[in-house]
């Protein structure tokens, strides 16, 4: 058993059994065994954003990581964005990067470059193989570290040598430890915040915005008379009808700024402290209002849903029913397509069950209130703001969950960043549905070029927020690369189409032009 | 007058007048900034291996920088790949790259990463701007940086607060120093090893793969007898007819070992000592054949044309007249559309002065050779190994030299990296004639597979390099981004349809069926 094959048999082995690749000359050993370990899955992508973000999506709906083979440093930068988007969403994931021959670094061949450098600021945990009898050893505790707590993107560097050497057995999984529970004075203290009497405000993010987290969540806003949000990119919110319903913290810092006024107190459960996606002149960065004091009653690593049920029994609200969301659908739009429309044909036919990947950008917001109460399903945000996860994270979803249907909602100008993802849809035959919101723009950089107070803008600086220079027809994109593909200009068109895409299985792909 | 226009006009004041870009809302004030100064031209790129890969066709075909304009760690990382090749290449250019605001960075908002630690592996300069008063110096630092010598990729991190802030004067270009000749020692050295009588080999690269390089190296080999060949992938070779001719080292070690049997002598100008592109099993991975003294003639930083002129001088070859290239042209091919009958379209159709961007891999071997006698092109190739450089290399060239007609040849796999490079070419009307080497596989990796000794492939492994499942459809990938197109699936038919795209004025893409 050489390397590869110790490595790929211990994947499996610690439940790593899908791997998204797009790999070169020095992973041909990894390769060449997947003929040995048939229960690894490797899933094909024809660029290495398409890999990182359908193993973020893997990860997310799995709650175990996903593979990826990558091909040197190179290629883990062409997976950098998706990977920093797995980053913020705390993704378990195990990045398996292929490297030239211990021996051969020295001599500085065209491919070389610095993996290290590269993988470090995506990554929670990082190591290089040294050594094959060892290689087993390093991919158990890759895993370990993806799975964390408190988890995340672990890179291991494997050297070509290290790979085709002869090596040992493969490692056995290690045991996976209980993620902390929080410490009962930071519930004590939450407690208290939320019993003042002054306006609090419970921020909930990461594990918390599931079914159980929500849950209790509401269950302490409603005996407390405090405000409940949720971070404004939740990596993985559960919602719809039966589910209780929860407030995302707004993306325009102003609006957010709104939400979170005259707060005394600000207590976090998996979320991190809020503050403005960007800077603008004269405005605020730190979200938190003055004079309110923030509360952190589940950190990383903690679990969060468990610390809310703690809370929950602390301000007496275990026994109070959590409002939850109740069925109801919009009616099937007419007349124009627009934001609204298509929010509304969305809202009136999502399946039960569904997963949304949401990078509509500008173009989605409505969609979200059109299917508060849909039926139970998942949204899936962009959580790093790295453009071109849209597409990749639906690929892996998909990939983990082959009996759900998943609506991707893809921004024109996003979606282009990584639209090879339709390839791999369509070869691996997923059930993804992709609405393309084309407006032939990056419309939000016409909005921030407002926002930063650098306006009026000319025709040079609107010049490069145009995309309908020459206009791109996403129809045929998406068919020559083998997706079934219409495109609609009026809210029954959209309607019908999405409806026919939603119940056909394997991809379609509906280009909505607004 | 604020910093992202003192840094544009300091740009523009140093020669730096093309950006390729693809911005966000960390960079709006530069692209305000564009309407003030319409010096500088601003080319949209829909992703940012097309903008560093463009970057990178420019410099090479001017010798000048162009800018480029990403936001923050993620963009950077999407550009890296193409950074890595061009810094393989030497080519200088400007990355400018927007971060948030200096007092933002604490927080860790969502788009936050250590954008140093991504960009110092693909960098010959780093600097982060830190005063909208310095930025103009700054931005004069990182030209004079990216000139060199040795020059290079120069990156400057530009915070949006340093952009919007009222700032100083635009600072003046650096003066330029002088390349280092060759020193005396290294000169005689080489020549008395060209000299000795025992077999020598010349090894040219960098900007000695030029006219003037070309000539020089070719009079010394005819004046000593000793052997010239230059290096793999060369970041911009001048040919031929008419230009003295030059063997390339091959790409496959075993064969580069046979070119380098027998040396007793290695004097490398402008290139580094020969190394296998990757280590395989029991090969040797430095190519430098046992018993062979390396003489290094001009390093990086040095001249090496001057050097070469020199040393053609030292062993009296200056009046040696170089033997130059013939004209000749294969006849226009007929019958099965393969690599030899495209190569001999190309060669029997190569306008004069044409720029060759080569990223055929294994098919585009032929083109080469039957192109020997055609018509004074340059042929710039794919100098790090990290695919999908070939369309956004053609992409910046064309912008480069309006003038010339950029032939793009380009492999379906490395194609589909960075496919978006053809809107680009669209909306600028540039004049590139794309050729898709389409064989539906990656075929090198299933030669490397081979040649790493993990044979034979069971169908697992052959199924991670089959393209054709489903078939991409170029034609309409190319029509759907505004690029004409058209499909060949005989000589007869690829030659009429390359001389169609060749005379036309603007892009035009030919697939070829193989």
């Amino acid at each position: 058993m050489n390397g590869a094959q110790s490595l790929i048999r211990t994947l499996v082995g610690c439940g790593v059994d899908v791997c998204f690749t797009n790999p070169g000359t020095s992973e041909m050993h990894f390769i060449a065994a997947l003929d040995q370990v048939p229960e690894m899955r490797a899933v094909l992508g024809l660029f290495e954003g398409v890999v990182t973000g359908a193993a973020d999506g893997y990860g997310r709906m799995t709650g175990t990581p996903a593979a990826t083979l990558l091909h040197l440093g190179p290629g883990l930068g062409n997976g950098i964005a998706n990977l920093h988007n797995a980053r913020r969403a705390r993704t378990p994931m195990v990045n398996i990067v292929g490297d030239h021959a211990t021996y051969h670094r020295a001599l500085d061949a065209p491919l070389q470059s610095d993996i290290e450098s590269l993988a470090r600021p995506v990554s929670a945990w990082y190591r290089e193989a040294r050594s094959p009898e060892a290689l087993g050893t390093d991919a158990a505790d890759a895993v370990a570290a993806a799975f964390g707590p408190p988890g995340g993107v672990a890179t291991l560097v494997v050297p070509a040598d290290v790979s085709w050497t002869e090596a040992g057995d493969p490692a056995p999984a290690r045991p996976r430890p209980a993620w902390a529970t929080a410490p009962v004075d930071a519930v004590e203290g939450a407690a208290k915040a939320m019993r003042s009497g002054e306006p609090a405000v419970l921020l909930i993010g990461g594990a918390a915005t599931r079914e159980r987290g929500l849950g209790a969540a509401t269950r302490v806003a409603l005996a407390t008379g405090g405000r409940l949000l949720c971070e404004t990119f939740p990596a993985r919110l559960q919602r719809g009808a039966g589910v209780p319903p929860v407030e995302r913290l707004a993306y325009f810092s102003e609006m957010a700024a709104r939400q979170l006024e005259g707060a005394r107190h600000l207590v976090l459960a998996g979320a991190r402290s809020p503050v403005s996606f960007f800077a603008y002149p004269d405005k605020a960065s730190d979200l938190v209002p003055e004079g309110c004091e923030v509360h952190c009653l589940a950190g990383p690593g903690e679990d969060a849903a468990s610390a809310l049920e703690d809370l929950a029994e602390a301000v007496r609200a275990s026994a109070v029913d959590p409002v939850l969301q109740a069925a109801r659908r919009p009616d099937r739009p007419h007349g124009a397509l627009d934001g609204s429309s298509i929010g509304a044909a969305i809202g009136s036919l999502l399946p039960e069950g569904a997963i949304v990947c949401d990078e509509a950008n500008t173009s989605g917001l409505f969609a979200l209130g059109a299917t508060a109460g849909a039926p139970r399903h998942d949204w899936l945000c962009l959580t790093g703001g790295a453009i071109g996860q849209g597409l990749p994270l639906a690929t892996g979803a998909a990939v983990a969950c082959p009996d759900r249907p998943v609506l991707c909602l893809e921004a024109d100008g996003s979606a282009m960043y990584t639209l090879q993802s339709l390839w791999t849809q369509a070869r691996e035959g997923l059930d993804v549905t992709t609405v393309i919101f084309n407006n032939r723009s990056y419309a939000i950089l016409a909005i921030e070029l407002g926002r930063v107070g650098a306006t009026p803008p000319g025709p040079r600086a609107l010049d490069m927020f145009d995309l309908g220079r020459p206009v791109l027809d996403f129809v045929a994109l998406a068919q020559a690369m083998g997706v079934p593909a219409s495109r609609a200009t009026t809210a029954e068109e959209f309607t019908t189409q999405l409806e026919r895409a939603l119940h056909a299985r394997g991809p379609a792909l509906v280009e909505a032009v607004i």
